[in-house]
C-alpha cells in the first residue's frame, strides 16, 4: 500500500513541501512506495515554491480511507487533520509544534518531534548521510520551505540549524538566499485574488483559551498596506467565518515581514480585551500594531489570555 | 532548575534505567543539570541492575511540582505518570510504545519515539557519537535494560538495532550476555518477598477495551510455578486491587520466559470471553495457555476484545 504523506489543513509552504521531501526519502531512500498529498489548496507561496522547482501540485485529498498508512508531518494537532484521522494507520509523525495530544497510534511508531524553524530541518537530520542522495528539485524545495518558515532568518523561532541547512543547500544548488526569499515573500504577499474568507483561513490554527474557541489567523506580508484596505470588509467577514468554522472569533494578525511587527484587527471587545491582556498594550482602534511580533508560535499562541 | 528524568509507575528495569542513562547524558554531555528518579519503588529485577552496575537506588519522586522541568521516558501515557504532569514543563519525551494521546508540551521539544524493543535503544541513537563518551557503569545499565526488555533476545519486539547495541555494549564491557541475562531473569523471579497486591502491580498498564477499564499485568519469569502456586489467593486479591485503582477487572498474564509461553488467570465469565475473542482460545478452567505469547506490547494490547 502506498503510504500518503500531508501535512496540515491551509497548506502553507512547509506544508506543502514536506510532504514532497519525506516522500521522495521514502520511496527512494528506504524503497517504501509513499505519495505526498494536500488537505487544501496550497497558498500562494507554496504555489509558487512548486512551479519554481517543477513539480505538479500534489492531490488534494478528498477522504482519507480507514486503514490508508499514512505519514502526518509539521503537526501533530487533529484539529488541522481529517476528521478520521484516528481510523489511519499512522506510521509516522514529524513534526516541529507544541504537543497538544489527541493523536493516537496502533502500535510504536517514529514520532520526531523538533523544536526547529522548520518541518523540512528535522528531516534532513533524520536522513543522515542519505541526505545526500536528494535531487536538486527536493534540495530547492526544502530551501524555500525554510526561508518561509523563517521569513528569511527574521523570525525568532529561526535556529542555527535551520540557518545552517539553508546555506548549505543554497551553495549546492547555487541559489542566491536574498533573491529566493523576495521571490517567495513576493508570492506570499499577492492576495489581491482571495476573497475576504480566503484570507482569514488561508494560515489559521484553532487555539481555546479558557473555553472560548479562536481561530488564529496570520497573514504575513511585505504588503501590509493592500490588506489593511480591506480592514472593514475583512471584519465583517469575521464574523460569518467563525459561524461557519464553529469557533467564538477569528484573530486576524498582518505580520508586515520587512518591518518586523503585528497589526491585529480589533472588531469588538473581546478582542480589545484579549489584545491588552496578551500583548499589554493599550487598544483605541480597530487595530493594534504589536512591536517585535512574528511568529503565531512563539509569540502569540503562548501569549494568549482572556 | 534541575530537569528531573523519569519513566512510568511500577517501574521495571527500562523505567529504572533509562533515567539514569539520559539524566547522564544531558548533565554530562549537554551540560543540563539533571537527575533520574524513580515513580514507585523498581522491581527486583530493577533493583538488581542498580547494584549490579554500582548505583544507589534513585530517590522516588513524592509530588511534582508544576513548573518543574522534566523528561519522560519509556512512556506517553498520562495514566503511567504523576496525575499533574500536564502542568509540569515537560521538556523531552523519549519512548518506544504505541502513542496514546493525552501528554501536552508548552512549546515545540523533543519527542523521539521509534519502534525498538528499548528505551535505551532510542536513547543511543539519539547520542550519535557522545554515546563513546559513556562510563561503563552508564553502559552496564544500558545493556540490562536491553536484556531486561528483549527477555534476551526471545521477545518478538527485539529488533536488530537492540541486538547489535546489546552485543556491542557487552564486548565493550567484557560481559557476557548469557551469563548477565541469567542473573537478571533469577532476580525478576524471585518473588517470593511481594504480597499478591504487589505481584499484581509489579508491571501493569491501564488499558481499557470498549469502555471496560483493565490492568493488563504482566510477570515475566523462569519459575512459572511459583506463582502459579498462589493462583486462587492472587484471584482472590484482583477484586480488591481492581476497586482501590479504580478499574473493572485486573488480567494477570505470567509469561514463562524458558518455555515462551504465557498463562493467563480466568477468574470469571468476563475474562473467559475476552480470552477467548482475543486469542482464540477454547477455556475450560480458571488458567489458560497461549503459546507463544511473550510481549503485552505485541501480542497482548492490540489483540485484546470484548
Amino acid at each position: 500500500m502506498t503510504t500518503l504523506v500531508f501535512g496540515h489543513k491551509s497548506p502553507d509552504t512547509d506544508s506543502t513541501g514536506a510532504p514532497i521531501v519525506w516522500a521522495w526519502y521514502l520511496s527512494d531512500v528506504r524503497q517504501t512506495p509513499a505519495q505526498p498529498v494536500l488537505l487544501g489548496t496550497p497558498n500562494t507561496e507554496a504555489a509558487y515554491m512548486l512551479q519554481r522547482w517543477g513539480f505538479e501540485q500534489p492531490r488534494i485529498l478528498d477522504t482519507l480511507e480507514p486503514d490508508q498508512k499514512v505519514v502526518i508531518v509539521d503537526t501533530n494537532n487533529p484539529a488541522e487533520l481529517p476528521e478520521n484521522i484516528n481510523e489511519a494507520d499512522i506510521t509516522g509523525i514529524i513534526d516541529h509544534h507544541l504537543l497538544v495530544g489527541g493523536l493516537k497510534t496502533r502500535g510504536p511508531i517514529e514520532i520526531t518531534v523538533r523544536p526547529l524553524a522548520c518541518t523540512v530541518t528535522v528531516m534532513h537530520q533524520m536522513m543522515g548521510d542519505d541526505a545526500r542522495k536528494m535531487p536538486d528539485a527536493i534540495k530547492g524545495v526544502m530551501l524555500s520551505c525554510i526561508l518561509s518558515d523563517t521569513l528569511a532568518f527574521r523570525s525568532p523561532t529561526t535556529t542555527q540549524a535551520d540557518r545552517d541547512l539553508a546555506e548549505s543547500l543554497a551553495t549546492d544548488l547555487g541559489v542566491e538566499i536574498p533573491a529566493l526569499a523576495d521571490e517567495l515573500l513576493a508570492a506570499k504577499s499577492d492576495v489581491s485574488a482571495f476573497s475576504d474568507a480566503d484570507l482569514l483561513r488561508m494560515d489559521s490554527k484553532e487555539y481555546t483559551v479558557e473555553g472560548v474557541k479562536f481561530r488564529v489567523s496570520v497573514l504575513e506580508t511585505t504588503s501590509p498596506a493592500s490588506i489593511l484596505s480591506r480592514k472593514a470588509s475583512l471584519m465583517e467577514t469575521m464574523v460569518g467565518v467563525a459561524g461557519e468554522d464553529k469557533v467564538n472569533q477569528v484573530l486576524l494578525f498582518i505580520v508586515d515581514i520587512l518591518n518586523e511587527e503585528a497589526t491585529l484587527l480589533v472588531p469588538n471587545d473581546l478582542v480589545k480585551d484579549l489584545a491588552q491582556k496578551s500583548f499589554g498594550v493599550e487598544v483605541d482602534s480597530d487595530s493594534v500594531v504589536l512591536p517585535g511580533v512574528m511568529s503565531r508560535k512563539k509569540q502569540i499562541i503562548p501569549n494568549l489570555k482572556l
